[in-house]
């Protein structure tokens, strides 16, 4: 494992996990290709991975991370030693932390469809020799999960520790409860829920509608242009104001203008006050890393996500699950309310399964779950001794 | 007044004002010109207008309706006897009804800045021989009402007994009663703001980038063409989202599919969910009512709105305000949540006004004040009535 730079720092600065690498495994053959849910088939996927901490001689000391929509596999530590930007997770993985890397060892997996690593709509399609665009798979969470599921058991785990994620993330660790049981202990879902809602499928379709509406889309096959930036820079604008609650961005920006204490009045101004000048910023940023097939495709896997279709019930989906739960939401978020962590708590208390829930105070709105991250490691914690 | 086609009808169905028609004023002059707040000037403005019930000898029962953004003058009432769509506050004016049109003379002029027939961006400029496009003046709420306030002097009449309005309508009402408060003796303020937040704010700069950013828009000077309709569409789906509230839509749409029982699991299609094809017609049937560039134009003059803008506090903005104030906000309504409503109504308490607040129950969202009108007629019947 990497050396911690921390080392020699003041005690304040939190300690890191250090150096990291991101690794690629080659998952699946043709003999045992993967099978996506609706009949699909890819005989090779590749997985960008990265993880922190020491695997145990026991090999039961695993822990799987699942990232959101657009996050990545590096969740933890810093790609080189002048790199200034700390993995997306880094305050809640690595020596001392809840996800600690003197105790467990932490995998986090680029989603299967992504663009930072993984296959994806992106990528090269070894049968055409061109890239899939929109025809890859369709793409649901069940196919993600196959696929973090795959990358266990190819790194020699026959069961983890626990399986943690939020938003999205937290949707794999569900479907990942329920489809196999027995390669879990226990989960940790934060900010999520069973299934999306209407208002989160709304916003969802009009982020997509920016991305298609867009003359740079070309209909996914775009990559040898410059692509949908403008269109994929607006669905980030719009999804960024649901990721906030109310309050925070009223405080963060108020009426606050940008570039003075007095109005331009100026109609082709577009960055008037400060709040638009950050969500331009937002846009333009995630434009850089990100790419229009994968924002298109893992959207619909979430406005598709229900872990009760085909069963009769929520109750009757999680009967097999075998994993202790905790479940965490926060007040303040809106696009995930706390109302569908507790039909998730409800269903699994149903079922008989243990699982432990709290609604944590925060005033970040969905973001909580990668913004506030002293109560989380307080509350992960000991819920992962316990495990 | 034009006859009541309802009058043989069953009772249960609500009395209408009948027939109406839209009447056109031409307000200002070379010697009075409409002063726009930031400096231009126009000397010549159209005002579509309509009006319900009679003007009473003492000119002193007159009622003044502000509609929202995207609202029109048609606010009751059909257009000829085959008219299937009433006016869009039809059940909230008429015999009977809150804005009793026996007892009333309700009057209702679309906004300066607007395309349903009064003067806007569309409009062509006497000067030029040109439309104005992105040329025309920088436009406040305060310019609106300077229109509406003189439409009043034009119909000849001192002072009105009331004004009304909901969202950008209450915006007027508020600004109405601060800069002519001799011309108003009461004021309906409904699911409103002394000055919009950043939250609203965002919302649209979303819409207004979505509208920038489609080809066709051609920096506004697209009439000669299709113009920006994805663009304004969008912007429609987007700010539609936020009229609603979280549980009816999830009531109304929950993820229930469009087409069929099972998902199509096809990434070109864009109306797999029920809420997606409800949003996709609503943007469609926008895009043939509604101007862009008036869009952009008024959602700024919303964005800009802050009543206390040049005074101490909010307190000090009312302080000349003589009009009593009916206020009163929906639980449900996350655009302009009752918050904001207090505000208002504790500087207006401050400032030693008349004021009644109160929380509507209704489930609908921010459109509530459009959809609910039972408990919207029970309030504001009594409330005139007294004034």
């Amino acid at each position: 494992m990497p050396s911690n730079p921390h080392d020699e720092r003041d005690n304040a600065v939190p300690a890191s996990v250090g150096i990291v690498e991101t690794r690629f495994a080659r998952l699946f053959s043709d003999d045992h290709p993967l099978q996506f849910q609706i009949g699909a088939e890819l005989a090779s996927v590749t997985v960008a991975y990265e993880t922190y901490g020491t695997l145990n001689a026991n090999k039961n000391n695993a822990v799987y991370v699942c990232h959101a929509l657009t996050g990545d596999a590096h969740a933890a530590g810093l790609h080189s030693a002048d790199d200034e930007k700390p993995g997306w997770w880094d305050g809640f993985i690595g020596p001392g932390k809840a996800l600690d890397t003197n105790e467990y060892f932490v995998i986090c997996g680029n989603v299967l469809g992504g663009c930072q690593g993984t296959t994806g709509p992106g990528s090269v399609d070894a049968i055409s020799g061109k890239r899939f665009c929109l025809d890859f798979p369709f793409l649901t969470v069940s196919d993600i999960v196959s696929v973090h599921s795959e990358l266990v058991r190819h790194l020699g785990i026959k069961q983890l520790l626990a399986v943690v994620g939020g938003s999205l993330g937290g949707m794999q660790v569900l479907d990942w409860s329920v489809r196999f049981p027995d390669q879990l202990r226990a989960c940790v879902v934060l900010a999520s829920a069973p299934k999306l809602a209407a208002q989160g499928i709304a916003f969802n379709a009009v982020g997509r509608r920016a991305i298609y509406g867009d003359a740079g889309f070309l209909k996914g096959q775009y990559y040898d242009s410059e692509g949908p930036r403008y269109g994929l820079a607006l669905a980030r604008m719009v999804a960024h104001i649901t990721y906030l609650s109310e309050d925070s961005i009223e405080l963060k920006f108020g009426r606050r203008l940008q570039d003075s204490d007095r109005f331009a009045y100026d109609m082709q101004k577009e960055t008037e006050f400060q709040i638009e000048s950050y969500l331009h910023y937002q846009g333009k940023r995630f434009v850089q890393r990100f790419d229009a097939n994968s924002y298109v495709y893992l959207t619909r896997a979430m406005d598709y996500f229900d872990l009760s279709e085909g069963y009769e019930s929520l109750a009757e989906a999680v009967k097999n699950v075998q994993a202790r739960f905790l479940v965490a939401s926060y007040d303040t978020d809106w696009l995930f309310p706390t109302s569908q962590s507790k039909e998730l708590v409800s269903a699994l208390l149903q079922a008989g399964k243990h699982v432990s829930f709290t609604e944590l105070h925060c005033p970040f709105g969905h973001d909580s779950f990668l913004i506030d991250l002293g109560p989380l490691n307080e509350m992960v914690g000991p819920f992962l001794e316990q495990a």
